[in-house]
């Protein structure tokens, strides 16, 4: 076991304090990566606060980590010293299942092993990067390709791989009307990667405050939906809309919008679900969908496609000893558009 | 205009009587067609029990309609005199919306015309196939293979097409796994067309009483789903899953069938709508989707599909002056598995 420095909540309210932690001795299979920077989830703020059920402290969360190889493990033949790589929200799975063996790991029938607060195969409580050094299975480090900063590539781990990945399965590209339903951590990546795909990209939002935002991220419309007409004018009209918003929603009226072989994914995790009516999806064959991050095979695929086309996060870079304030602010929608811890300060 | 004769609900609470009613002359385009057979639909009984909305009297229900075109109008290229065609739940559409262009004239955007009790292109209401003769545009007749009889086809053109639809769209062949919810009806078809398709079929019902009637008809797995332990045990397991039931369902339950891509079609008109848990729909990266009937092209497809496998309904054939004791045996699921009215008694 090695002791490396972290950023850690240690009781339910309290804030996040320095301290270290324990790292699992570099085995055969394992990368060491040393940690320049990891972003801040949502879904972060959600398990810190025990939104989504009781937490296990201390607790280190951070599943957005990009940094270079520190070291590797004798059997390690995708990575070496130095390498650049990411780390998104799992480091494990049981690689045999159906899933697993489809390169979806995300979607292992065992369950995949979150980055943080999860029960590893070995019986460890994974912490996350919130850290200066992470050790993981070399299957679960991507590649960051030369052409994008780290800073901006770990909100890719993921968020970006959230969005590509419906994105690229539900067939985004010329000659499809995609809408992004919120524009925030999630959406305002989406945008980016539906536009270089060659979408036809439209940002469905509740007030006119992000217009401008939306046009230099590349969206092609914009409409502001606080007022219900605005919907009713757009029935009919995508073929994929993807719903990153995790307050409830009114699913029937976002169905409407969807045309012929429509489907609506839902990418922001609602506790309150979804409910729609029978004729909302009948008509035009609509579909309901959600999806997960995205497998290994495909995290890779979404970094080198950024990484051709220029796309990073846009992010606000901060050092460690703000992480509360940052959180108050995610929770607060005042971040434009995703905060990325410097590791140097942890 | 020519009388003809026809079974009609003439007031909200009495029986269907016989009576005559007016069909619009055979214009350019039109077919005539003497009606041999109509099927009893569930949701004829729905309308007519003003459990859908208030009806307009007289109402003549029937949309499953086979029978011999009688005359034919001028412009008519499709059918001649003699013709053994079919009718099913739509005689009209825009003909020029994108849907109807791409032959999903179900999907109409501006609504396709239902075959009763819907305001036609003319203004006129139309009456259904509890009648001696329909009068219809040549496009909405489709044409029953010589391999069918008659009697057992009536009920594909709308519980035939139903279940052809999304089984085609989504899939259904050979090593896919499909679960048909509930065998009435839609079901018992259903699980014809998709063993038929070389799907491994699933039926899932809640008791055991119809367990060899689904091995007869074709499937090849049978569970009572009244013990909830059983659907626990079939987690992750199906590609696609066609819901037939219009009551409430535990839809996060079903959605948990299904294995990676999976998807869920509801059928079955269900008042109530369905709800969804985040994670029943993004574990698996499922899908949850609705079905409409089908185009015109591809319930002439369906025909094709079971004349050439020896496909038809089951049926228990009656006169028209049972008709009110046939919707009250629907209703208690007291029919193997579609009435079909003869409309010589008509």
């Amino acid at each position: 076991m090695t002791d490396v420095a972290a950023y850690a909540l240690v009781e339910k309210d309290g804030g996040f304090v320095p301290t270290t932690i324990e790292r699992r001795p570099v085995g055969a299979h394992d990368v060491e990566i040393r940690i320049a920077f990891v972003g801040i989830c949502h879904s972060d703020i959600h398990t810190a606060r025990e939104e989504w059920g009781s937490v296990e402290y201390p607790l280190v969360p951070g599943h957005e980590i990009a940094g270079i190889i520190e070291s590797v493990g004798s059997a390690v033949t995708t990575h070496q010293p130095g390498d650049r790589v990411g780390v998104g929200c799992m480091v494990n799975s049981c690689r045999v299942c159906e899933n697993c063996l489809a390169g979806e790991e995300q979607y292992c029938a065992e369950g995949n092993v979150g980055t943080y607060g999860a029960v590893d195969v070995d019986g460890t409580i994974t912490r996350g990067g919130y850290a200066s050094h992470v050790v993981v299975d070399e299957h679960f480090a991507v590649s960051i390709p030369d052409g994008i900063g780290l800073d901006v590539a770990a909100p890719l781990l993921c968020a970006g791989i959230t969005m590509f990945s419906p994105l690229s399965h539900w067939g985004a590209g010329p000659g499809r009307r995609v809408a992004i339903v919120g524009l925030g951590g999630l959406g305002h990546i989406g945008v980016k990667i539906a536009a270089a795909m060659g979408a036809d990209v439209t940002i469905l939002t509740r007030s006119d405050a992000k217009r401008s935002d939306a046009e230099r991220l590349g969206a092609h419309h914009f409409h502001a939906t606080g007022d219900p007409s605005v919907l009713k004018g757009l029935r009919n009209t995508y073929d994929l809309i993807i719903n990153t918003v995790s307050g409830e929603i009114d699913t029937d009226r976002y169905l409407s919008l969807l045309r012929l072989n429509g489907t609506m994914v839902n990418v922001g995790v609602s506790p309150l679900g979804y409910r729609a009516r029978f004729g909302s999806l009948a008509t035009n064959r609509r579909s309901l969908a959600g999806s997960g991050i995205g497998g290994i095979r495909q995290t890779q695929e979404m970094l080198d496609f950024c990484a051709a086309h220029g796309i990073g996060a846009e992010i606000e870079t901060i050092p460690a000893s703000m992480i509360d304030e940052a959180y108050d602010r995610v929770v607060a929608s005042d971040v434009r558009y995703r905060f990325v811890i410097d590791a140097a300060t942890i």
